[in-house]
């Protein structure tokens, strides 16, 4: 297959003309809009799109695609803009649609556990529509990310331990694809053997098959009791080492997460804290009052074994949320660490057996390689990310932390892992799926093809077309 | 996208001798064994292949599979033949290709909970391979299904409440693509966002994207405690009204499965039971002692109040096992109500709060039309079968017991639901996906023409190239 020639000045001046008699003023060609809308949270430089249309229903959406298609302009969906691998880069130009203003949740099924929703409804904003409901959506991936984006990215976070990710959550997609059509893909039925999984083949695609406008998500009651406790170890492999045994016994954690020693140093800064400068786990617990008990019980005998200190214990709900508020401002607490320098989150996820040997290296690496990088991790699911700071202007350094990533990753798939655990592929990773998945990238190239014939579907990211 | 034709008589002979001069006496031409390999356990008529394949390894099933290529034959993967749309009748002739000689477990990760299989591996040969080990693998559709088959199909069964289907299980897979290519999916990491799923997208696809020969699969630890047990409800409405309460308040039961009176009355006479011949639920607790006490205790509240009467336990081994294989006999109890007929498993899911409608109105649309048809349900999933016993001879009966299948699935449909829970599209089902996915058939057709472009993979299953 080879890459689509970039349409030329005239179609995208017809392209726009044409959007422009359809949407009016919510088409924006001002450089401000198009370089906001150019960029994503990752390090990746700005790749402004010619136009940015703000959509407001599945039919506009559709409406734009199919002018985009009849121009060969490329089309590029945008929701908060939070991803971390270039994903809405529009490296040939084209269409944005930035999707923030579909914001309505569209039904709540309390007696299903499920909602559909539409895509730029953030995870908080339905978190705060459900507040009445005894549900909640638990999938956290920091940012208060459109469930759109979360849902084309297939994110993830702290609570996947317990609940999975967006691939296990999301029951349905409403998708315009590439020629304008809209197709509904799932169900609410909890389970189907009705044809291939159009929902988990969109979710992940990074916009790169078609626009998700609707998605159907389920839902979870809040549990009868929630507690979190911040445990800290003598060293990172006792850590480690009460992770695998705390998943290995089947131990229904909501979230367990690993803050090595230098990350902790930084948020004692950040966020006034005084947790001991050691590697540190988070933990947090769901269920009956007498199932949390249970689960913290075993888990402090374990720690104990491991080097574990006391649980220092958050019950209370603000507690909590202030706990789990100083672990999402973690990245921000490391960039504070040098003022002035940006941050590269990096992302790779391996079985368990092998985490506490992938997190030693990984670290000895860093330390050779002379870069700041205090890690966090989504330990439970073997997932963890060097958050590395760096000044991108200094070629030495940048050289020294692409060399760090490659090798972490590199490290991560020859202990049968993946490049990116949450983070997706976008073009910033694009080398490594190759790596990763050989032969089968070209199944995925030629799903591509079949569902993208001219290629104008954000373009440049996930599969490489040339 | 039009039909492949069919490959001419010289094109099959070719075939045949070039596959005999690889595999020797492992191809048959016999008419028992084309016989044999051209039916699955449903009611569909014997479609025989035209030659079987009994493959031995990957690197094998990839030159049978480029040999058919070469000379546009069908090939039609065949497992333990355990299916129930016609998912193995060769339609268009073509060569089988028996699985079941690989049957090796190729490796297990005690400390990561997976494992690796070949695709002939039946999931009681892989539990009792764990025998030892602490851990089991839970999906379980009744048969003793071979665990590509199982992937292919999507399977799930009595314990995916709590576990999840193949959906779910499957961590990834190696695949034969249509042209002999072999691609290995997925991976051992707990999650990851590298590309397109096409783990997910294989699971599912029953042999009509390509041949699944190797399993990597999801292990769990043995619970502590199970215990089992059952219960007798006044009438349909509340035993169902127990259900969705229980899946409401997140009471994480292992197993929840409802069977009508008339299927309870088959069972006691077919297993010696004595069970009141009221709609009853089975229950099943997995977790710790105290876990599972205070599930069963939750659970008894809830039945209670809803007309249910009191547990009878089963929790010892022995006895949970008596149970759940007399669960498993439904089927064959069914059957044996009337000596001599046949049986039908139909398949529907629904949401749950539509559950009770829909069994009511489909219970009274049997009963209407005069046909025997216990129900039996996966119902914390909202997952029931009508087993219909009948004559498939006689033309009335039969089309009878076709207008109450077609009507049962129209109303899950207009419910919300799906076509089918578990038991995959097949060619029984080939007009309900239509209908139930609309123009996403379109998209799953032009992935089939994408990934199988001579159309040889399992023709005339799971989408229409006609």
């Amino acid at each position: 297959m080879s890459a689509q020639p970039r349409p030329s000045a005239a179609e995208r001046t017809s392209a726009i003309e044409a959007l422009r008699s359809l949407l009016g003023d919510r088409l924006s060609t001002a450089d401000a809009v198009r370089e906001q809308h150019g960029k994503d949270e990752s390090y990746h430089p700005v790749a402004a799109p010619d136009a940015v249309a703000f959509a407001q229903s599945t039919e506009e959406v559709a409406a734009i695609v199919a002018i985009c298609a009849r121009h060969r302009v490329p089309v590029i969906p945008f929701g908060t803009g939070t991803s971390l691998e270039g994903h809405v880069q529009a490296l040939a130009g084209g269409v944005c649609i930035d999707m923030m203003a579909m914001n309505r949740v569209l039904e709540v099924n309390t007696e299903d556990l499920d909602c559909r929703v539409q895509a730029g409804v953030t995870r908080k904003q339905l978190n705060e529509h459900l507040r009445d409901t005894g549900l909640f959506f638990p999938i956290d991936p920091g940012a208060d990310a459109s469930l759109g984006g979360m849902s084309a990215t297939r994110a993830s976070g702290t609570n996947a331990v317990r609940y999975g990710t967006m691939r296990e959550n999301v029951l349905g997609l409403t998708v315009v694809c590439a020629d304008g059509r809209v197709i509904r893909t799932g169900g609410r039925a909890r389970k189907s053997a009705a044809g291939y999984d159009l929902t988990r083949l969109f979710v992940g695609s990074e916009g790169t098959l078609g626009v998700i406008t609707e998605v159907q998500l389920r839902l979870y009651g809040i549990p009868e009791a929630m507690s979190a406790a911040v445990c800290s170890f003598a060293d990172l492999a006792g850590a480690v080492s009460t992770v695998i045994a705390t998943i290995q016994l089947g131990i229904p954690v909501a979230r367990i997460e690993l803050l090595d020693e230098v990350m902790i140093d930084a948020l004692n800064r950040h966020s006034g804290l005084d947790y001991p400068v050691q590697p540190t786990l988070f933990f947090e617990f769901h269920g009956s009052q007498a199932g949390v008990r249970e689960q913290a019980e075993t888990v402090g005998e374990i720690a104990a074994e491991h080097g574990g200190g006391d649980f220092r214990w958050a019950t209370r709900q603000e507690d909590r949320n202030r706990l789990w508020q100083a672990r999402h401002d973690a990245y921000y607490a490391a960039l504070a660490l040098r003022p002035g320098a940006k941050g590269w989150a990096t992302d790779a996820c391996v079985p368990i057996s092998r985490l506490a040997e992938c997190l030693l290296e990984t670290r000895r690496d860093v330390d050779a390689s002379r870069i700041l990088a205090p890690i966090v991790g989504h330990v439970g699911d073997g997932n963890f990310h060097l958050t590395i700071i760096l000044d991108p202007d200094d070629p030495d350094e940048l050289a020294r932390a692409e060399g760090v990533n490659e090798r972490m990753v590199i490290r991560a798939l020859e202990m049968g892992g993946t490049c990116t655990g949450e983070h997706g592929v976008g073009y910033g990773k694009l080398h490594l799926l190759d790596r990763e998945h050989g032969e089968g990238t070209a199944v995925m190239r030629a799903i591509k093809g079949a569902l993208d014939p001219q290629g104008i579907m954000n373009p440049g990211k996930v599969v490489r077309m040339d």
